[in-house]
């Protein structure tokens, strides 16, 4: 039987582009990987533990839909000492992972045809999900100016999407451009989504959280990234106290995770109040480094015009007439060398994305790599 | 602002019934909770040592997105051991418990007007998300006969969803039965989808999985029932090797599972493999002797109509002009009694789900209760 099985809307999700760059690397030894979307350095072991105690203390049934009161208090004080925004434990979610999130937001609010805006480049998610659901993306350059948004004012978006430190660009949205955002957003009726997974790998001090700026936001907080538990799927949603219209939303996302998700892993969620305790600032502190010797090496050969303030990649401008399906090819063919075509996150095709998460070494010969690559 | 943010296909969900269960129930301090949908005992402790080890191992991080090679090919193993079918282990799809597989399952294959056939009564998962994906969804009993299924054969479905041993009434699917479900799927082209979670628990040794009978199958199997791990989100999806319309779905659930549950928990992956060697045939006699207990107690007072070989539940009719969420309240008032109201299951409103995963003196007194309340 010849029948298609698959929902129609399977037609417009394409992962083709992933799978070319897989297919390609998949005959590579040993490559030298600057492609990789996660820390290089082991979860600390404190909050291993602190997760195998969860476990043996019996934490290893259901949880509360929304994740357990302790993790929800947890946050809601970290929120407020380090995002600069007050929100309720009890309006705050706990989820598996903050693409778990964007999942059930979308789920729960997308209808197709809803006009969303979106800061281009962006992870690629946000798009193939968005896609998805049938809705009508349009883009902002992250790196926009007040004159953009004021250009806009006109239009109608149901909700403005964001992820500041970038991925894939590093790029840090400046406090001021999350206000012109949120006078976008009140012009407009829209509501802030913000995907702050990145925030502390903020190299200049930059970082500011959308809850901070504009109560109408619906903040992503992640723990894969900020103490490497990509593996363990665990993240928060939550949103200044007193905002009606995006505590609905919260509910929704709620409503569907106990259909879809169900809960965080149990004794995740107790891990993650040991993470919250967990310092990383030697790892940051390396990260700016390899950011730093990453600039400097290559901003002799190419445009790195969005700025890399943070996360942990750079998405620069390949020398002129070059693009990036060819170089990334090259890059396997000639150098055994890894990085990401930038397509994947924008419509332009003349970047890549480089990610400094590696040890010293790799990340040398990568560099080195990519000097010869562009001459 | 009062404009309303959400998907329109929210309002096609309804999870009111559970919430004024658990409204009524929160004024109780200490009740008799016949409620629970999970094992009573504790998760075996060497399942939460090979977790630990993962862990310390090293895996927290990103895994396939369908899942470590080692478990997908001990489900192959079990599958051709167990399940009596064989299977690729390349086409076993792992995700973060049969919630995440349902979800993905109608996600990807699912389209609004797509026509369902589903037992009843069904766990309740089924019927709110196949009315948010929008499909037209039909019942037949899930003790049904062969003149039931014959009368259907000019029916279109596309897929056809059962539970076997079923959540809520413990009944056990004959292998006659899912022969002439096969026979309608070929009739009509549809695709049978078997929900295997509670395959161990099968009291008179009569699970046959689907996917032994029918080629054109997807078993679920889940790890959070048999091994109690429920809040720890692992489960895996299969189908008969040499089927492409069912591999063809499952390809699909596995690039949305990129997009969504990205992975299932990383440790929890190796831990199922220590899993798949525990035995657990103590607490399946403990429940064996639970269940005849139940029906010992209640078959004076309640009409035990779908006869309860599995799981751990029994969907008894009750006395005459009773209603279920009459019943309930009167539960909880009087008895201090928690059971769930039977529409959360099905159209019809005179039965009630009764769990006997309980201690041994909690269950006598919540038969004790029932035996009195249907007085």
């Amino acid at each position: 039987m010849s029948t298609n099985y698959l929902a129609s809307a399977m037609s417009r999700i394409d992962s083709s582009e992933i799978r070319r760059v897989f297919a390609l690397a998949a005959s590579l030894k040993n490559p030298i990987n600057l492609s990789i979307g996660q820390p290089h350095f082991a979860t600390p072991p404190n909050i291993i533990a602190a997760m195998d105690k969860a476990a043996r203390d019996g934490h290893t049934s259901y949880t509360q839909t929304n994740g357990i009161q302790p993790l929800r208090e947890a946050m809601a004080a970290r929120y407020h000492q380090t995002n600069g925004f007050d929100s309720d434990p009890g309006q705050i979610l706990i989820s598996s992972g903050v693409a778990a999130l964007i999942h059930l937001f979308m789920l729960a609010a997308i209808n197709p045809g809803d006009r969303i805006l979106i800061t281009d480049p962006c992870f690629l998610i946000y798009r193939s999900m968005l896609n998805f659901a049938g809705a009508v993306v349009e883009v902002i350059p992250e790196n926009f100016d007040r004159d953009t948004v004021a250009a806009m004012q006109d239009q109608k978006y149901k909700f403005i999407i964001y992820c500041s430190p970038s991925n894939p660009s590093g790029y840090v949205m400046r406090r001021e451009q999350i206000e012109w955002l949120g006078q976008l957003a009140d012009a407009c009726g829209a509501i802030l989504v913000a995907d702050e997974i990145y925030e502390l790998f903020d190299y200049e001090n930059r970082f500011v959280s959308a809850g901070s700026v504009y109560p109408r936001s619906l903040v992503f907080s992640g723990f894969s990234k900020s103490w490497n538990m990509t593996g363990l799927r665990l993240a928060a949603v939550a949103t200044p106290r007193g905002s009606g219209d995006t505590w609905q939303i919260i509910q929704a996302m709620t409503t569907l995770q106990q259909y879809t998700f169900v809960c965080a892993p149990a004794p995740v969620q107790w891990a993650g109040i040991e993470a919250l305790r967990t310092d990383i600032s030697d790892y940051v502190n390396q990260y700016r480094r390899n950011r730093d010797r990453c600039v400097h090496m290559l901003r002799g050969s190419y445009t790195i015009d969005l700025e890399p303030g943070g996360a942990f990649y750079l998405f620069p401008r390949l020398p002129a007439g070059r693009t990036d399906r060819e170089f990334v090819e090259a890059a396997i063919q000639q150098k055994e060398l890894l990085v990401v075509p930038g397509r994947i996150f924008t419509s332009q095709n003349d970047r890549i994305r480089i990610s400094y998460a590696a040890e010293e070494d790799i990340l040398e010969r990568g560099l080195q790599a990519l000097v010869e690559l562009a001459a």
